[in-house]
């Protein structure tokens, strides 16, 4: 049996770019240790969910892990949640929030005039209320997520985004009777939102200074954690995660994964690459199965930036220079959870490469990591292929009949 | 975010043909076009409905439209009526009809000698009995399609088909109680169909020639037309088609596609293959969508005739010379909805080549498009994976998570 070391560089599969030649960006890194790998190894092009779906990295990692997103992925709001960092824990509501702007009661503008920080509104409307907590954590621009802590919740509420401006607030219903308390609390919650964020000195400054105040909070995309059988149930595995990213490391938490700290890991490009894969390769020492998550290379994606998404990827690639000598005694894998092409700057549906390798592994004819090298690799897979084929070649499948 | 069009060569997967030095029509093709196409995108091989699925032109233009037909096949009935021509409608039941020859109450020939054209005998069968219209129309030999419209019709009834020789001629039976009406207006209309046929003229000449009668309809396959969403629903896509073919327009009907008339389109070999490019094309001002089919490839296939084939496949790529210009703006897509290779003269499970093809896409090193060629490309899909990547090349999906 060997160990399971699986490396996600998030948003890693590009189209071409012109700044790069016309090349995606792996395909103009210099990166002679994912190539190694891939030389020394199985190849093949992954499709995150399923062939063309634009997968998010919540439902795609989830995927990765073997739990299904139809089965497990519970909304945006649990999930946007884990994001923003919240611990969110079992029998919690989260929402998706948004502030936006009103006046006379009705919807001015569902951004706010894209205010650029509300870390100060949030902070003020945290609260308790008939025993309920409210948690709000400021996300990028209008976006929040607000998460309800108390006994008898239900995520069978209504929400109060009215998706079109000049339309009338909102309160929530119940959308079946064991929500009927959740409601009302919820509404309480946000009459008095109202009167706090209309009096805010925040709101008070925007609105001498010409700006849309943000004066409402909208919600939506109720739901709780989804109850996922832990990591080590499934599959027997003990495994920990080394990620930056707040999302990740509340997805690798649901699945019972130890989250790893790390020095100078930020989840950003400038994380150090270094300590990452360290960390990466000691805790192999403890545990049967090491998520790592890079994110760099999805931040360049989204920002539009070839060159960066390259470095992320270089970076990454130098960093891994001492992983082949674990490769007798661990199966390593290289994949994205997603395609963030440059060109596009979102999550597209294209598929990922993927490279699986260890020593005594059957070789296919590809020696490089690339998004059209790798389509004459060995698979042709979706992400839920991807931990029955790690099992196998890591020698810890149950044998399926006789 | 671009438009889409999608060009189906019916029947396009071939296999080796003796005629052709052993090539498949696509092979021996001269297609520069569809090169060009193949070329500046990715590639793949389609399987249709699932690897190894025989399927007809029917079950596979619903999964290539996104509507599995697990669900939405509701039988030959109706899908059979549809490819006659008849405008079925819903509350319809629909059948699939053969024209038997019957001695003393004893079926001597399913087939009723392979008569060669029953339009005069489906003509004379046409009544309304009970308020219920009875409508035939002929196939290829003694193939019909029987179609009964009227208030509180059900399609749960039996078949009068025994399937075998020498078997006594049958009525139907009501399947569950509310089909009771159904059946006996149905079995009203056999009796009296059996008076007619025996005393038809047709019938009699066929007699006196030592040919065998065609004096009874049996009926089987009863299905009414399936709820389907709309295709605008499901995708947000105003779609048509430009299609020859009854059968394939009837499904396009159902989708809520604006089904297009074209002078010189004729569904057959003869077709302007000009003009069914030039409607497509014009189509896609107006439409996000737009759905071709040339069935001309199928027809060459079901006749053994490769040299027909590869010359379908050629004036289809000559018609196509303009396209590459809408790159920027539009992702093609060209597929088979299965194959019919000359050598066998019917459908088989081979998969079908398929290529996407727009400004910006990754290429895969694919340059020709034919059956072994893209076998080295992007995609091992089946036809439900079709949609979810033409949404997604198009930047029309919705991301699925975050």
């Amino acid at each position: 049996m060997k160990k399971i070391l699986l490396i996600i560089l998030d948003g890693l599969g590009d189209r071409p770019n012109r700044a790069l030649g016309n090349k995606t960006a792996l395909q103009a890194a210099f990166k002679p240790n994912l190539d190694y790998l891939a030389d020394n190894g199985v190849t093949g092009l992954m499709s995150p969910v399923g062939f063309g779906i634009r997968s998010g990295s919540d439902t795609s990692h989830l995927s990765i892990l073997g739990y299904n997103p139809r089965e497990y992925y519970t909304g945006r709001g649990p999930f946007e949640a884990l994001g923003l960092g919240i611990d969110l824990q079992p029998g919690d509501v989260a929402f998706r929030a948004n502030f936006a702007s009103v006046e006379n009661g009705r919807v001015t503008d569902r951004r706010a005039g894209r205010i650029k920080d509300t870390t100060e509104l949030s902070r003020s409307l945290e609260t308790e209320i008939d025993g309920v907590k409210f948690i709000i954590k400021s996300g990028v621009e209008h976006r929040a997520a607000l998460v309800i802590r108390g006994p008898n919740l239900s995520d069978r509420v209504s929400e109060t985004d009215p998706h079109a401006i000049n339309s009338d607030i909102m309160l929530t219903k119940p959308l079946s009777p064991e929500a009927e308390f959740t409601s009302s609390v919820i509404n309480k919650f946000l009459i008095r939102s109202r009167e706090i964020l209309n009096n805010h000195e925040v709101n008070k400054k925007r609105i001498q200074n010409g700006e849309k105040p943000a004066n409402e909070i909208m919600i939506r995309g109720a739901g709780k954690l989804p109850e996922m059988p832990s990591f080590e149930k499934l599959y027997g595995l003990k495994a920990a995660c080394v990620s930056g990213t707040p999302l990740i490391r509340g997805i690798a938490r649901m699945a019972g994964f130890d989250i790893l700290n790390v020095s100078g890991m930020t989840g950003r490009t400038d994380t150090n690459y270094e300590n990452v894969i360290s960390a990466a390769v000691d805790a192999l020492k403890t545990h049967d199965f090491v998520l790592v998550n890079i994110k760099g290379t999805d931040i360049a994606g989204h920002d539009r930036k070839p060159e960066l998404k390259r470095e992320v990827i270089e970076k990454t690639d130098r960093a891994m220079e001492g992983l082949k000598k674990l490769l007798d005694t661990t199966v390593i894998a290289v994949t994205g959870d997603h395609s963030t092409p440059c060109s596009f700057g979102d999550h597209t549906g294209d598929p990922v490469p993927i490279l699986i390798s260890t020593s005594g592994i059957t070789r296919d004819y590809v020696k490089t990591f690339d998004e059209a090298s790798v389509s004459l690799g060995y698979y042709k897979i979706t992400s839920l292929d991807i931990m029955p084929l790690l099992l196998s070649y890591s020698d810890r499948s149950e044998k399926y009949g006789a």
